[in-house]
């Protein structure tokens, strides 16, 4: 195999792919890259098993060929040279030589047939749409993810792609996000769960204008640009989080978003360290948040202007899960919807675009009053 | 004690002495902040009984009077502050009550005569300079200090005060700069190591024009503006550092800095990750760097121009030294100086300030080939 290839365009490439060689590989193979020539362009593939990332980048082929190249000492050279060519020249030993004007180097590859088979995608739904609505549609709902290994099914986003609208709903069991767009549909439903780590590096890597999903029963195929990414999914059921969606919401409370988030990460500071416990006081047109730590003996108390005219109440919240959910609404003004101290509080933003829909919900916790 | 206070001057103040409180204290009281009125204003003290740093803030003291204060929860609480006036109203019973437009605060503190006593430096030899001078003789020699506890004299930078000229010199026994700068001088010859710590937290919160020393037998006092770092002196003799500095070098090679750096680090990914050994072969205006990991197969090899005349020499280094002492000169031609492959070689910034002098030194590595 031997090919010439710019290092900024084979850099990029490589800072692609590289979020799917594990850190620490129990197979040897998983900790290269594999380099195949295909229709004249150089295509680099790197999987962990679980999410595969491809990506063709432009080369200038001599003589083709395939061989799985050691990846970090490749991209870790690459990103230590300016953008100069850089011309491979790989003998059947699978002696990778390279060399710029600068020097020559050598590397000893593996054999590609050694280098694991990615799933093929051909057959199964398929989804059009575009990289920023999908990327948004990640961004909205990645956040709340669950990290707990004990309920699998939570440890992704559920896409419910329908023919009409799709919804990407993410919940960790203190705080939930449902996201509906009226633009991202397919022919027919289908409903799958992705895990989070590939939906962060799709994000990441995912760059042309529109972005094409393949979905069968284990895996989804991401297609946008010269990238491709597969991943297995969560093959689990995804929890009814529709049942703890509260819908007899007769308090709202609208309010600035900012003030909000900075007198919650403010008054959380004084909360206990183990339940970071704040409560809000809900008044006419007056919200107070305060924290109490017994331990420290500290509290503080800050109360903002806000639209409430509903009767007083008192709710609970985990300062944590408050913020981030506040933290991730894209408004000036967001809305709370509440019924009761013991049911989940709605958050919305104020102002939504017409082809989206975004619901986030916090479970309360229960005040030592009530205990 | 009451007072108030700007928030942004009082986080200036609280985020310059956090440096000085550890992370894990033994002594609670370690974890306060002593406040105390003097003379109008407030001074802050932290400390964490090796290095102290004391600041001085303007308030509106209404009430003199000094408390210890928890540092991290009340960093927190302003760092997430707008600029605004904080009223602080303590009672006899060391509750701390704060407030802002924003809502109110309570913490409880600890009796100031808890509070360590910081070591009067009143009597010592003086030194005084800028703040400018003695931040660059810091950042000149900082990086090269050892952190081995074996060896306690070199895990600080030893300042050989003079009557003419100082010297800070820092070692780790494999690297070694001797810093020399003819406008920081005293009226008499003093010599001491003050530990790494003390001088990264020098550099960070200094910044008057002028900066004034005191040293005693086991203290040294920096004062400049309206901080004061005060630390205890590293008490061993430092090594004979003069011995190892060969004064008999033949053998001069001038060449870019930024080429050389680049070649080394790129060079350096093919070393074997344990040694780190690249060889060096000087030749007629030119230098090729060369690499080799024999566990893995791999190796790289560049050449760079350079200005050189003498005969052909070959010398290994530690590629981790060798880019570290490349980093840290401040020119963009470098001059090394040789004489055999066992013995140090010298760098040089190929031109200098006229009252300041640098030489750094890397220790050469045993090539196989010499074994």
């Amino acid at each position: 195999m031997k090919f010439s290839v710019s290092s900024n365009e084979l850099n990029k490439g490589l800072s692609a792919v590289i979020g799917a060689v594990p850190s620490k590989a129990t197979l040897p193979i998983l900790e290269t890259i594999l380099f195949e020539s295909e229709d004249g362009k150089l295509k680099l593939t790197a999987t962990d098993l679980e999410i595969s990332i491809i990506e063709y980048i432009d080369a200038d082929i001599e003589e083709d060929g395939a061989v799985a190249i050691p990846a970090r000492r490749l991209l870790e050279t690459l990103r230590q040279l300016p953008n100069i060519p850089v011309f491979f020249d790989v003998d059947d030993r699978k002696n990778i030589n390279f060399r710029t004007d600068k020097g020559t180097y050598k590397l000893v590859g593996d054999d590609a047939d050694e280098f694991p088979e990615v799933p093929n995608l051909d057959e199964g739904t398929s989804i059009n749409t575009t990289t920023e609505l999908m990327n948004n549609a990640i961004h909205k709902t990645l956040f709340a993810v669950s990290s707990d290994d004990l309920r699998p099914a939570m440890m992704g986003v559920y896409f419910q792609i329908g023919t009409d609208e799709s919804k990407f709903v993410a919940t960790d069991g203190h705080r939930l996000v449902k996201y509906t767009n009226k633009e991202i549909t397919a022919d027919n439903d289908v409903n799958f769960i992705v895990p989070d780590k590939a939906l962060s590096l799709i994000q990441k890597t995912i760059d042309g204008d529109e972005c094409d999903l393949t979905v069968t029963e284990d895996h989804a195929r991401f297609k946008s640009g010269g990238t491709i990414v597969i991943t297995r999914l969560i093959n689990e059921q995804y929890p009814n989080y529709d049942s703890v969606i509260p819908r007899d919401n007769d308090k709202f409370l609208t309010i600035s978003k900012e003030q909000m988030l900075s007198t919650v990460k403010r008054v959380a500071i004084f909360s206990s360290t183990t339940t970071r416990q704040i409560r809000l006081q809900l008044g006419s047109d007056k919200l107070t948040i305060r924290a109490e730590d017994l331990d420290m003996s500290s509290e503080a108390k800050e109360t903002i202007e806000c639209e409430y005219s509903n009767e007083e109440m008192e709710i609970g919240f985990n300062a944590k899960y408050l913020g981030d959910v506040l933290s991730n609404i894209d408004d000036e003004e967001v809305t709370f919807e509440f019924s009761s101290p013991n049911r989940a509080g709605i958050v919305k933003p104020s102002e939504e675009n017409e082809n989206e829909d975004i619901l986030m919900l916090v479970m309360p916790v229960m005040l030592n009053s009530y205990a």
